[in-house]
């Protein structure tokens, strides 16, 4: 099919039970909106934006409503560069009227009602949701529709009722394995808002850091964080922040593992015998709590309380995952309890200590949440699971009368492509099965950044764009599904995130540039950007794998593979080029002169590079990768040529190729250059023998 | 000459008076700093910097070089991305041992000394400094030398002795007719910090807003600012962040005339009736102070002696420019006045009240400062001229034994180059004839930010970088002038600045971005910055006189002209290849086949962009030039071809060539064209006949 045959047909799966004027292909896309809303009908003409733009709220009012209009406001200001005024106006001349009906919860709670309606026509728009939380996501709705046109900034006269799909959209991040400052912290939320993500899940302990501030037990944070910890000020600031944008803060203090920060304040607390130091290392570690220690409870309690106070959210997260028991199988004393006790293996110990924990989470006002390995079919139906294995897991937590939430497939730190987590759904695979009551037991999902390979510099682009992929999953209709479309919106989401604040283009260059040094020329820099835009760091667990040396948290971030976004746009694009000319039922001579192009600059760029890598020993670190892009070039220029030419290779060609091919996908230095197999489709196109015309 | 060759004449030129080991052609450039050092002797081998490198505090201490250096390896760990350490370590084992030998004064003066040595060994570097104010810069020194190297990151070996040229090295940005929010001074003073300028002149109230808070008359600020004004609080934190990088802080109030924002809560100041409104609009205008009133003299004192409170600094600056005398002349009270007194015209006037403004200036313990207006032999010579005028104006002041200080040649938002900037000395021209005191009188000189068109958006990219090669000018000694040296390190200096925060960078792919819209296909996005990196906002003061519509303060700054950089990289570097090219003895078949590729990319870009100018009006505008663009691609290939022929072109090519491109050299929606004068010089080479080989 062709592109053009392509989008209209998803234009409708989009916009599934609606009423929609099919654009021609000269209008551009007018649904410009990430994640899609639930329906939506385009009318005829548009709404003028420009500074004498004003927004009324009417109806149900609290200061949080007035804060969002001034950065809604602010935020139009800075996508227009218009002077719109941040005063409110009256509802009778207002260009944006929100009503708004009733308050939502004094504390956000999960399920309640987010929707919104948006209904804008050429002379006015109106905003209408029950709670202020359908009003924070139509504000968001609203600047994505705002787009420069032929006569000033507009927004499309639409119609859209939208509300949410899952109850629980989140984004957790790791502040604990790398500390993330709150400045990073707040413009993530940011963006978060800008994709209608409501649950900020914030990883704050584990064997490398504690990271929040404990007035009752303070050698937790003062000897387990290297001074990296966020103060209870601090944290009530991040709270605030994000319920002003529809968000809930769940804080995650992981046990009885992952918690060797805890004991270096406090050795009591562990299975082993200590003395215990921060862990620099990535992994699973042995330090675990001693279950069988009657003054782990009580300092839990006091602990969760004080936690509990800190944050109003209804869920607290106890981690609870990767245990692997072996400071309790070497404790004496501990094997001697089981054996009391009749706790026949570690599981049932973790178990043991699971029912210790969820009543004194449950006694500070807190219902439970913690990994997979918490499900234990003895505990109360109040804990909540979240599946870092899949959604079988989920299904069979759900079958049990648990809730869960998936982030098996959400993982942002493994390098998936956006569409890799976009294929994912929380009702698939042993779910789909799951009767309608049980189904609503799986309240969403949420991606996880863990921390072991970003900081500061380089953590937006290990988040964004990818994250609103799986923003749109948990919000929009199952049937928004569509890869080409989601990417499309994906580049366009991209650039609005960067008003946001949000660094995850602009660091790219940056970092480059420390690669590459003062003393790189114009066409040097540009050859290592070549190099660069077409190369990934290795998936999922492989970087620490395929460690130099073994990485630690004081480990540089400084490398290519720090350096290059988790997907490549070039590499994807050059791939879609593939595909478009390997199908075509004729030889294309536009894409033909194209990849003729490209992999002539390929070719050519190896020796433009070299001389950077003698200089520079970032760069020479990816010299092998660079090689093997050249090599690549001449490759896909002589599979070329037997195509254009109709010419039939020798099998000594064809086994040539396909081992060097084979050589090139080998990963060096960490780094996956991805144009490699779609390169393989040209090799073996060629290999069929004569032109695409004689082949079809 | 060849580029090489002249590459080595010119570091003989910078390094004048100084033993240099010349590098070959295969090293890099080693000296890449901005501004250069008085002396430097290059040495064989490097420091290696590495995560365990330390900074030892030796000699005087004191908070400030705590905090000096703590900044100094969080600049270094950004540069490296290196987890150095923050904490301080001892002399005998440190990697850089500073030695400042005692106190600057405790309110940073004039002519303070800001000398300092830098010794870096292969296994340790030491910097040695009078006072805190050389530690500074040579900590700036520093981080600048260190580099990316074949085996790690670098310093190379060497003795630097350091101390500038001028005692005043200034920038001033106008915080009036545009409000420039505190984290974007701050960001600037960084980058003053990184290129040693040492004066921050903060010009607070113009016609458009009066920008600081004042206790004593809070209707100042209340009435005229639109809620857009630095607290006292804020001033002062302005003045410790500047003190903390060596940085003085002069405030200016500029009167009598420039004072319409303060008429509108004290019109009883003026000289006509009122009542006043905030200006809108650019330019000079006609309310100033009435120097009849003797309340007026009153309120200045309060004023004066409140604003001379916040701002420690010894200078005060009361502008004094631009008075038109048109309230003067129509109030009958004042001519009245001025003829019971004798004051003869409006500068006797404006004479008497500086003769009056001098003394309350002086009571509050500061000397009064001003442009060029405020100078009059009868004045004390306490007074210190600002010139916007000249060199000529500023020789003059000197010989009446006036200290004064050059701005003309550095208005930043003129639009010149950086090498037109660079090229401006404050001795020359008639100050080369001074005598040797005279001479002494000239401080240095002050780069201007005047605000009619900048926003916290653009404004980074309308001071940096070129504000770079002004520093260089003001620090460096006056041999130090080649404008290819300056490029060079300038592009150095540039990419360096964005790790201090600067935009200047960044903040251009955003604007496009806006221009461009969220359906531009990645293409199209292509075409529109082919377009704009070789365009130029009109130069001077042109941009008033050919606005569309009288351009505002509510004027937003969304188009092409406000986002394209004040200097082409891209049409400066294009300038050089066609110099290269006509002036070579023999055609270069490299930069034939470079310049034809060049020209193709123009003449095809504009259907490229077609598409785009019809959804976007902010592209739509560009239009026009874009089609010029493609014209000069033409243009530029039949030039190019008679020349590689070595043909003869008729008369009527010549002509209409000519008359084309001087129809391209007219600027359209306010934007130049930089290559037009370049391709003219192509025509005139191929007008000339034959190739370049039979022309020499």
């Amino acid at each position: 099919m062709s592109q053009k045959g392509r989008k209209s047909c998803l234009a409708l799966v989009f916009l599934t039970g609606m009423l929609l004027p099919v654009t021609t292909a000269a209008q551009q896309p007018s649904l410009n909106l990430m994640p899609l809303p639930a329906k939506a009908q385009l009318g005829t003409g548009s709404l003028h934006v420009d500074s004498a733009f004003t927004v009324a709220l009417t109806g149900y009012q609290e200061p949080r409503l007035e804060r969002a209009v001034a950065r809604f406001l602010h935020q139009l200001a800075l996508q227009t560069a218009l002077p719109v005024s941040q005063k409110p106006a009256k509802s009778a001349t207002a260009s944006l009227v929100i009503q708004t009906d009733h308050a939502s919860k004094e504390i956000q709670e999960l399920g309640e009602d987010e929707s919104y309606m948006l209904e804008i026509s050429s002379s006015v728009a109106k905003l209408t949701a029950p709670t202020p939380l359908g009003t924070l996501h139509g504000l968001q709705t609203f600047l994505q529709l705002v787009e420069v046109s032929p006569d000033g900034f507009a927004a499309p006269v639409i119609t859209i009722q939208d509300q949410p799909r899952f109850p629980w959209r989140g984004l957790m991040i790791d502040s604990a394995r790398h500390f993330t400052p709150v400045d990073v912290l707040r413009r993530n939320l940011d963006g978060m808002e800008a994709v209608k993500m409501n649950v900020f899940h914030w990883h704050l302990s584990e064997n490398q850091g504690f990271r929040a501030e404990s007035r009752r037990y303070p050698k937790l944070h003062q000897l387990g964080s290297d001074d990296l910890y966020y103060t209870q000020d601090e944290m009530r600031e991040i709270i605030a922040y994000a319920r002003d944008r529809g968000i809930r803060v769940v804080p995650e203090f992981d046990m009885p593992g992952h918690s060797t920060a805890w004991f270096v304040g406090h050795p009591e607390l562990a299975s082993g015998k200590g003395p215990y130091q921060i862990e620099r290392r990535w992994g699973i570690f042995d330090p675990a709590m001693d279950p069988t220690n009657e003054k782990l409870y009580k300092f839990l309690d006091e602990l969760i309380g004080e936690m509990a106070r800190v944050f109003p959210d209804h869920f607290f997260h106890v981690g609870g995952d990767e245990v692997n028991g072996k400071e309790w199988d070497a404790n004496p004393a501990i094997q001697q309890y089981m054996k009391a006790y009749g706790l026949k293996d570690n599981a049932a110990l973790q178990s043991y200590f699971n029912k210790r924990l969820q009543p004194i989470v449950a006694k500070h006002g807190k219902s439970m949440i913690g990994w997979d390995e918490v499900l234990d079919p003895t505990l109360p139906k109040d804990i909540t699971i979240q599946s870092w294995r899949g959604q079988a897991s989920l299904a069979q937590a759900a079958k049990l009368g648990y809730r869960g939430l998936l982030s098996n497939g959400y993982y942002l730190d493994l390098g998936w492509s956006a569409a890799r987590h976009y294929a994912v759904d929380p009702i698939s695979g042993d779910a789909t099965n799951l009767s309608p009551e049980q189904k609503q037991l799986i309240l969403g999902g949420e991606s996880c950044m863990w921390s072991e390979y970003v900081n500061p510099e380089n953590i937006d682009s290990r988040i964004w764009p990818r994250n609103a992929a799986v923003a749109e999953r948990l919000w929009s209709p199952q049937e928004v599904a569509d890869p080409v479309s989601m990417y499309e919106r994906l580049d366009f989401i991209s650039g609005r995130l960067e008003w946001l604040g949000l660094r995850h283009r602009s660091y790219y260059r940056i970092m480059l540039q420390r690669i590459a040094g003062s003393s790189a020329t114009p066409a040097e820099f540009a050859a290592l950007k070549t190099l660069a835009d077409v190369v990934e760091p290795v998936k999922d667990y492989t970087r620490e794998k395929t460690a130099p040396a073994e990485p630690t948290s004081a480990t540089p971030m400084n490398r290519v593979v720090d350096a290059v976004p988790l997907e490549s746009e070039a590499g994807r694009h050059f791939g879609e080029l593939i595909d478009k000319f390997v199908s075509a039922s004729c030889l294309d001579t536009d894409v033909a002169a194209q990849l003729r192009a490209q992999f002539a600059a390929w070719r050519d760029n190896d020796a433009k590079l070299q001389p950077l890598a003698q200089r520079s020993f970032l760069v020479k670190e990816a010299a092998p990768t660079s090689a093997d892009l050249s090599a690549l070039g001449s490759i896909g220029l002589t599979a070329l040529d037997l195509l254009v030419k109709g010419a039939m290779p020798s099998d000594s060609w064809k086994a040539q190729q396909r081992a060097a091919t084979e050589q090139i996908k080998k990963p060096k230095a960490q780094l996956l250059l991805i144009p490699a197999p779609a390169v393989q489709k040209l090799i073996e196109a060629a290999a069929a023998g004569g032109t695409c015309a004689t082949r079809n």
